[in-house]
């Protein structure tokens, strides 16, 4: 295998853990605080998890360790999509399990979730481990996306452990896979399996957070990719004067990616889903919104910018969501397939106007042939549109072009509209982590066996007071009962980790939103430039702008 | 105006020169090599260029400054596409002009060579140099794409140096720049305005490179992004193991910039417009050679990988250009109204089928209909294609799909086939320059200086020895002529310098022809990550694997 120059000196870095975590395991003890209850539905939740709700908060301090002399065999799972520190959190657990005990063993379930069910797994040594340190990916023991969810997956997991000897399983996941973990734990303590579990808090997205939980791992190194991008893209515009790129970034539902790159790169427009929505601003109302950053630059002679659309947008669109409701009804079963026999675009238009209400159709008539055509040509197994898929860095500047035209006519533009188009996401999942993103999840898992040790299960690892320098940071853990509320989901009530969104009163909206006019008309780009690993601290073990605010 | 950490620190950088230059303007002396003659074509070019034609090649060494005393006025112009460094080019230029006599004047033109035409300049002073050193982009005075090669053009930019009192012009460009500079120096020298020019060779495409110029300054730090996020496309395609990456990359007609980042990233596949015209190769060869690269990794459990598709690719497949000839042919002039008349897609189609040949016909069936579509509807403004909008990833992407369910029908593939697309272009043209890129732009500025205060004109500001540490780099400069030949270009014989394609029998691509039938089955992907500007030389310093396998 041959090696990069700077993973070669990846290998070198030694994480730092909170201040509290290196005295060595000997030297760890436990402070319990107080009995948790869930942020809501607590009778409901009560009810789920008999065996596992209502434990204490715990923080690890410096003192004897006192917990029982017992052989782990721990297994690690990777869940879902790819964050840079996925390998940092599997070598801090094994760091801390090999230091507890040599004759302890990390198992790694391969391709993620159903690498358990599936009994599929390798285990880990010295040798494996030095060769990811450091690194990005999920490529150690591989990712995947099944769901942990049913009562036969849980038994068949319980099989599975009892033959391999395993003690302890941590998940590596976003909010779906630590609800899924925390059935999980429910249900090995209910059948007294012995199986301890424990999550950590993985996504780029970063919509895993909440009054526990400040960030989620991977979203510091993900956004200062995309930042990175962003700014090398801002600084072109501004080179060349004369386009406007349209770029949509990741980060699903939630707009922490979007908002995030916003604050660090200061571009002209940032939608922001959690607002659309809010304002239930329609698809017109957008493109006028742009627009007027286009027309007032370029009064100002600058026909040049950038916009930066969240993947999520389209669906917080309250016309558009009804619209693609409308459209999965119209295609259900077997009426695709009449749909799908029709000779020509002109033929399906018909159908298509045929078969929605006039508000909707209203909406649909507006967007591009190009898009209108990905809403019914790119559908999922089901038979619906998949939303994801939908170019929406082309849709909005596609009405933002007619908007300007129309303009154009009224004489209230005389400027020029080019535009570009880019989508960042998969370039920023598996950077080598930052230092930060290092240090934390290195912690979060050498953490993770801490209360694998002391015997706690159904708790998420956690790690804060991370605005600060690590050696100021707090271990310890938070059951994941507590962050739970009950939502409805595909008809069925079910228990679920609350999905964080931007808020709209919460600080790092609020300074966007402060700066933003100033953004849309002036050219006010900052360019934050490739991660740096090494050099001045306040250049390399900086973590996000929204926590700094968030922590002001 | 808000600043990154990162544009803070990197401002203290102080780019390093070659030792030669290093002594101080005082201590910089002229040693003239041989009279020069162009690579071919001798007797029409020094016709052409009978004032500047056969000078002598010079580099600098440590001596007694004997240069006549003048004060100087310089203007520099930005010329095309940014590529990183071009900043410090400015900056080198600056601060030996100043070291000169603080008297001398930068002027610098804006938004490319019109800003000499029309006279839009600025004088460039401590602050604004100050405020730009190290940094990406070509923002400190905006770049253009206007080319300089009539006489009119020449004649208003006679007066406007007469009229500014500007001694010498530095354009820095690409190789039609640096072309059209030799024609301006030409004329100035024939009409006795006593302006010199002196060019910069400039390109993130690298096809501005001959016995001469080693390479063009910005394709180390372009490649290096484009590097660092290949990488992590390729980590991503290893950790969730279901999709194949389609990667198109800038670099206009050269493969310069693809074959780098194979050499950096190992990727599965790197297809080389150079080789695809030599083999005089189809779409479909190209295709069945990337499924065959699906179906062995396939049948080793691996259904995802990661392909590089150079830009100017589909220029290079003999019946696709043939194809593009005939769609220029059959829309030329009025016919395109016609064409555009039509009402429905299905119409057009019957048009074109009855315009194209059979041969051309048969290319442009088997091509997706996205593609068919751009190929008629985004069309320049003199109604040809417009061959780089071709989205060429996802072009091969569905003549891949379309090879794999054929092979799939006759049982020859059992795996499955997932394509993601991506395009890397603006977001390396102006990332922060690499400390190669930071150190060579300075220098080339810092040397261009010289070879005005010696009195040169027409020459290519010149630093060799790149492959070295700055210490051992030779500062001299060489004749544009030396570099040209004459193309049919436009139905006319033009004087040029000779575009560097990919040489199918260099080093750079002999190495990866070597080790490419291995990295299309096994994953021997190498991980780059984001450029450094701190830490170990190895992992800061270090310039293209091109360069290094050329100087081996």
């Amino acid at each position: 295998m041959k090696l990069s120059p700077l993973q070669k000196f990846r290998y070198q870095y030694v994480p730092k853990l909170p201040g509290m975590l290196r005295n060595g395991i000997a030297e760890i003890c436990v402070k319990e605080g107080a009995e948790t209850s869930s942020v809501r539905d607590q009778e409901k939740i009560k009810a789920l998890f008999p065996n596992t709700y209502g434990k204490k908060e715990i923080i690890f301090q410096k003192g004897e360790n006192t917990s029982a002399a017992k052989k782990q065999v721990v297994g690690v799972i990777l869940s879902g999509g790819p964050a840079p520190g996925g390998h940092n959190v599997i070598s801090g657990l094994y760091d801390a399990l090999k230091a507890s005990n040599k004759e302890n063993i990390l198992l790694g379930f391969k391709g993620g979730p159903s690498g358990l069910t599936n009994d599929n797994c390798v285990i880990l040594d010295d040798a494996t481990i030095d060769a990811y340190r450091n690194t990005g990916g999920f490529d150690i023991i591989g990712s995947g996306r099944t769901k942990l969810e049913t009562e036969e997956q849980f038994k068949i997991a319980a099989e599975v452990c009892k033959k391999r000897g395993v003690t302890a399983i941590v998940i590596i996941g976003g909010d779906d896979s630590n609800t899924n973990a925390a059935v999980l734990a429910e249900y090995f303590a209910a059948n007294n399996t012995g199986v301890q579990v424990i999550g950590c808090p993985k996504t780029i997205d970063g919509d895993l957070k909440n009054e526990d939980i400040e960030c989620s791992f991977g979203f510091d190194t993900a956004t200062k990719t995309y930042s990175e991008l962003i700014g090398n893209i801002q600084r072109d515009a501004n080179s060349g004067k004369k386009y406007w790129h349209f770029i949509k970034v990741m980060g699903r539902s939630a707009s922490h990616v979007a908002l995030e790159c916003a604050l660090e790169c200061q571009p002209n427009i940032c939608l922001i889903s959690e607002e659309v929505a809010e304002k239930k601003m329609s698809l017109s109302q957008i493109a006028n919104y742009i627009a007027d950053s286009v027309c007032a630059r370029a009064e100002r002679g600058m026909n040049f910018g950038v916009a930066i659309i969240p993947e999520g947008v389209v669906e917080f669109v309250p016309e558009f969501s009804v619209l693609i409701q409308e459209i999965n009804e119209l295609l259900a079963g077997s009426k695709a397939d009449k749909f799908n026999e029709l000779p020509s675009w002109k033929d399906k238009y018909e159908f298509i106007e045929k078969g929605l209400t006039n508000e909707s159709m209203a909406v649909f008539a507006i967007l591009p042939e190009a898009i209108q055509q990905q809403l019914f040509l790119e559908r999922d197994p089901h038979g619906n549109v998949q939303v994801s898929l939908i170019e929406s860095e082309k849709l909005f500047s596609a009405l933002v072009k007619d908007v300007l035209a129309e303009r154009k006519k009224n004489g209230t533009f005389n400027g020029k509209f080019g535009a570009l188009h880019h989508f960042l996401g998969y370039e920023g999942r598996c950077a080598f982590p930052s230092n930060f993103d290092a240090d934390y999840c290195y912690s979060l898992g050498y953490n993770a066996f801490m209360l694998i040790q002391y015997g706690y299960t159904g708790y998420l690892s956690k790690v804060s007071n991370l605005s600060k320098p690590a050696e100021e940071w707090v271990a310890g853990g938070m059951p994941i009962t507590k962050m739970m509320n009950i939502e409805r989901r595909h008809g069925h009530d079910k228990p679920v980790i609350r999905k964080a969104l931007v808020e709209l009163d919460g600080k790092p909206f609020k300074y966007f939103q402060a700066n933003r006019d100033t953004w849309a008309v002036e050219t006010a780009y900052t360019f934050p430039g490739a991660i740096q690993y090494y050099g001045p601290a306040e250049v390399c073990d900086l973590t996000t702008r929204t926590l700094a605010l968030e922590k002001e």
